[in-house]
């Protein structure tokens, strides 16, 4: 399964890159794959691998903040095992045109 | 913690309350205190019961269908325990009115 | 169409109570049908009329907050035209018994 | 602002390229700043310039299907001005490493 994730610290620093950095710290070196976007950060893997990745992400940051919202958007499918690549490329060849990425 | 989550199939049904039943069941028999809304379930609990609870459901209603998204917002509060009617409570005594709920 | 939306100002305030407060009385203002609910707000209308009153939601919290997160969630059925009472029984009545709500 | 966007039509195709494919082509003759990332379409430019374009992409989608979910979520800064790149950036300069992007 596919997941995008966002985690965001109710806290009076209006710049997150702090907390979200070491959220990713902890993402690279769980060594599931993964990529930062610039509004969340995509993984690829078992529920139960994804989901103790994100815990400790999660736990992470609010041990530095009293209040924390994490989001986690999952995309499972059965029949398909899309890589990130393929997922932006469906795209890219059902339009017959390359779109910025 | 207060959760907000829903699941949605990629089907041909486009009515999404049969599996949604099927959730809602699994949540009211796991004895999480829970809300079912019209566009989402709260749950509130500890993070581990509560994955717990939406893992199963999403496997319940992936079961049947070839392709679900789930989605999951947490709300982790260090300092506050909020119950579901204190969060709205909240926001009407700041208001100094009522609100539809 | 039916909304859920929510307006998190990035602020030292781990109370998001206020901002909520004033957002919610421009939505009882508009006399667009609404309800609030621990996680979220839901709306319902027509896109230029629901979108219209989100946008004045989010400026008035973000005149006071330097950073704003605004989410917005649209179910847009062509053929039903539930209430939000409706989406709530019909899924009490595919799974056979009441829900708490 | 920035908005992450993503438009997901209830249907009996698993695959959602399509629908997706036609929005993007929209978003990409809207002359808006984008990013098609795999889970999602992001855009940079001020409330009523992105909103008449989701507007657009949304109807587009609804047009051959009968139900459609459409999720925005809006980070609107007042002190910065954020590129997409220059977001990525500032976690790794916090993180004094690269990760995948």
């Amino acid at each position: 399964m596919m997941v995008h994730f966002s985690i965001m610290p109710i806290s009076n620093q209006s710049s997150l890159s702090g907390p979200i950095a070491k959220a990713l710290k902890i993402i690279h070196e769980s060594g599931l794959e993964y990529r930062l976007t610039p509004m969340g950060t995509l993984i690829k893997g078992e529920w139960n691998d994804i989901m103790k990745v994100i815990k400790k992400c999660h736990e992470a940051v609010r041990e530095e903040h009293d209040r924390v919202m994490t989001q986690i958007k999952i995309d499972d499918s059965k029949t398909r095992e899309y890589s990130f690549d393929d997922k932006v490329k469906a795209v890219e060849e059902k339009a017959g045109m390359t779109f910025k990425k």
